[in-house]
């Protein structure tokens, strides 16, 4: 894929990206809007500028600041602070955009691995908590900036720790700082005709660390594998000293302690390093759209696909609701093209699907041609390639879409799980009706878009993104509630609690369903081991003891 | 793969298997071991039969045996106890046939995961040390009888816990008992049509639970993946309770827990039960066999075809010393047929390559069509469908031919590791170097027998078979010191120190070298969390702490 300029290091703090990259809702979306979920047609007054930042003087004693300042880049401005303020969930930007966001008290970037332990070092002897910043992306609370019952947080930002340090042709592994951004490293990759192949929604600004700390999916993770399947070694920065873990190709020498460090959410130390497996650019790419009448009959599709060992690299169905928001918010050029494709086929609306195909020619030929045998026994419709070429031109501006929700008075956020085969109706149902049920306000329904965006032999993923008119009295309760309701479902439903947006604080009451206590005992005693004073990003993903000082 | 009768639970202790299956070396194999490694070219006076085995007084009290009774059947039988006297390494049978080896204090053999819960409640309770048996295939001391510095030491043999529980045909998932063996659980998923795909050498003996255990790859890992990649879920009876670790298909909620569970050996807890994804019994089978003239081409060649998503599903290249003894030890027909096929080619020795290829009928064809490009254009010459149709029909039955060799006065071991692929070609010489200087006795050279077997994107597994004119003073020693010194060079490459064999006590003093003492300590921390009194398999995978009561 073609990089063009590398977007800024920094994030607008009160929404995605640049906003000079946004695209204002044309007014036939507007209006949509208004019918749909009932959203004021107009463009709401604009809200006040948030309050600007002005930080209570730092709790970082001088005696720590200076012994940090001689391992690292120290800043205590009021903008860089506030960029360190947490992530991108709803949550997040509302609080900024109210001006309640919590602050670190500093922003520390070291320049290398030696450096981070240094300042370990120092954060241990000083009671400070250090929350490992990345692209600041998350949107589960994984960056909010809590000092838990520490003196003090900083934000440890891992900007330049970010190199290509090595590149192995023949064995196709490469190795860099995690805190390469995912353009970065394509741009370094390119010269070598060598790609990571990971594209999660963030991947403009989310770093390899935080990819690995959080066990991130990308949109060709059907195709290209999780980021932990990527990963050939990983180095860790603990306050007891340095972990590596992880030998190509394969072990048996142990449990894989990889897999401890991948999805540790910063909480046993910092990533700084990763050796990953690359590939080399594909020969060959197919993008494709069709159409099933049902949800049903494109999850039989996918299902029979991949369990045929013919899935595509890249998977996204929308369901009844997505399609439809799509038809409606698009351009109108984009949206009446899909529609005519559609009347051509004598269906309208029903489930879009995009799939696309990367890498040898001939094969991408062979397993497309199998695979179109598939899709049409199971009454799918093929829609030609422009649809699925207009869907990867687009990927990463769907990002900016929210902001100009948010200003038009929406609450929108994700929610993402993932479940068997078997399972996946019945969950898509039941969380659908939790989040229907809960986000209706007065007479106003919400927009609910599902889509199944990553497949395997064993079973999907359900993201839902939901769209509301926003509760201008109590716009966070409004989503709380809401994702705590549909998460016991999930919770109850035996589906994962996250499929890739991680724990952080919003998932943090629900992790012990998931892996239960005993689960949580092995992670505390893992914690207890590698950071015994608690400083790394309490209040992330382990749920802290219930009694104090455990015992049988 | 049709599945014959059930191979008895029960193994020869003092060989593999079935002694009845044993095929005795042909003259020709016998004068050609005489002249390659200085055998005795007649078979020797069959060595007195070992002394029958009389177990000292069980180390267990009456009280603990009553307990352990009430729970599960507890046997003090002498062949029972020595059938638990560890496993199949070289060491293994050497020490077995001498009448050295230390044998467990009671075989104890639960009904149900409860039952083993209760019995490591009882087993804590008594001091009494537990090595969880499932095959005994283990051959790097695994499954040894230690009792660490406990009063006693139970084999804990999951034979009974063994029904295949569960089947998602939809998932393509199944639930089953960690005792169950390859062929059973074959057998019982062929009226699905379904079929787990995991073949090890040690297939027709070695348990689910013992794949889990340690980490094992099949014959077929390169298309199937390793054991590690099939497990949806798996459930661990340890003495502080029981802990469930995966859900399908994916998750992001926090470290993957599995991973600690996989390659864990028995030290945390006893593997009781999983959920494995499964597959379709393949549309089309089809072997192959090729032949290159080097070993480095062979690779490059295997090398372009797992690198351009082409792999075969098994994969076998055989060292010129592996194909010459295949052309020398097989029946006089097989070996004149290979001969007949490589002379006809304009070949003779060079390296045998098996491709094995499954999957739906035109994708296999497809697959096979842009595999054959890489291999010819690698200068590889194909020797047809019945080379590798005969190595998949004897695959099992070499086996036996150590036993054939160890009667003949050989000493035979193996050893294994891998690499990326750019340190192959280096690896493969240093750890040829290391044991042909040390197996060599007096003017007798050894024979060393190379391959690889599993391939991966990054790099590939080495596997060494080594048979020398057994030291008959030293047995043991003769394979102790050659075996450390490869290992050693093993270490300093950066190799993996196991591939598929796992750490056992043989593998134990080079784990640090690979998971580095922070990561031992990250082990032990687990370990005290989940069996704070150690009986869990004492003196495997875990090095003793070098300072009591470590501190910083």
């Amino acid at each position: 894929m073609p990089i063009g300029p590398l977007p800024p290091r920094d994030m607008d703090p009160l929404g995605w990206g640049e906003p000079s990259r946004r695209t204002p809702l044309p007014p036939h979306a507007k209006r949509w809007l208004h019918r749909e979920i009932g959203l004021p047609d107009r463009r709401p007054v604009p809200a006040d500028p948030p309050p600007a930042p002005n930080p209570p003087a730092s709790r970082i004693p001088a005696e720590a600041r200076a012994a940090l300042a001689e391992h690292a880049e120290v800043s205590e401005d009021p903008v860089t602070l506030l960029r360190h303020a947490g992530g991108k969930s709803y949550l997040d930007l509302t609080r900024r955009r109210r001006g309640e966001s919590d602050l670190p008290d500093a922003v520390v970037i070291p320049p290398d691995h030696v450096a981070v332990l240094a300042i370990l070092g120092v954060c241990a002897d000083h009671d400070i908590a250090v929350v490992p910043f990345g692209g600041g992306t998350s949107v589960v609370g994984g960056v909010a900036p809590l000092r838990g019952p520490h003196a003090a947080v900083i934000a440890l930002d891992l900007r330049r720790i970010a190199d290509l340090t090595h590149v192995d042709p023949e064995s196709l592994t490469i190795t860099a700082g995690a805190g390469m951004r995912g353009p970065e490293l394509e741009r370094a990759l390119a010269p070598y005709g060598l790609t990571l192949g990971h594209y999660p929604q963030s991947w403009e600004y989310a770093t390899l660390g935080g990819y690995a700390a959080t066990r991130s999916a990308g949109q060709a993770s059907t195709g290209y594998g999780r980021f932990d399947d990527m990963v050939v070694s990983v180095q860790l920065a603990t306050p007891k000293g340095t972990l590596v873990a992880g030998r190509a190709p394969a072990s048996s020498t142990g449990p894989d302690l990889r897999g401890l460090i991948l999805g540790s959410e910063g909480v046993f130390g910092v990533i700084t390093e990763l050796t990953l497996r690359v590939r080399p650019i594909p020969e060959a790419t197919y993008d494709e759209g069709w159409s099933f009448r049902t949800f049903e009959a494109g999850l039989t599709a996918l299902r029979r696909l991949v369990q045929a060992g013919l899935a595509p690299d890249i998977t996204r169905l929308s369901d009844p609701d997505e399609t439809r928001a799509t038809l409606a918010l698009s351009g109108n050029g984009k949206t009446r093209i899909l529609r005519g494709l559609l009347s051509a086929r004598g269906r309208s609306g029903g489930c879009l699907l995009i799939l696309g195909w990367e890498g040898e020619r001939t094969m991408v030929r062979d397993r497309r041609a199998a695979a179109t045998a598939i899709l049409r026994a199971a009454d799918g419709a093929r829609l030609g390639s422009a649809v699925g070429e207009a869907w990867r031109r687009g990927r990463f501006e769907t990002a900016y879409l929210r902001d100009e929700l948010l200003d038009a008075g929406a609450m929108v956020e994700t929610l993402e799980t993932a479940t068997a085969w078997a399972d996946v109706p019945g969950l898509y149902d039941a969380v659908r009706t939790a989040l229907l049920t809960d986000l209706r306000t007065g007479d106003a329904r919400p927009l609910l878009m599902g889509h199944v965006s990553h497949i395997y032999p064993t079973g999907a993923s359900l993201y839902f993104t939901a769209v509301a008119s926003r509760d201008t009295g109590d716009p966070l309760g409004q989503w709380i509630r809401a994702k705590s309701r549909a998460t016991e479902v999930i919770a109850a439903a035996r589906a994962v609690i996250s499929h890739h947006h991680a724990v952080g604080t919003d998932h943090l009451p629900w992790i012990t369903e998931e892996i239960g206590p005993l689960g949580v005992r092995i992670l505390r005693a893992i914690k207890n081991e590698l950071d015994p004073d608690g400083i790394l990003n309490p209040g992330k993903l382990i749920p802290a003891e219930e009694k104090p000082g455990h015992s049988e």
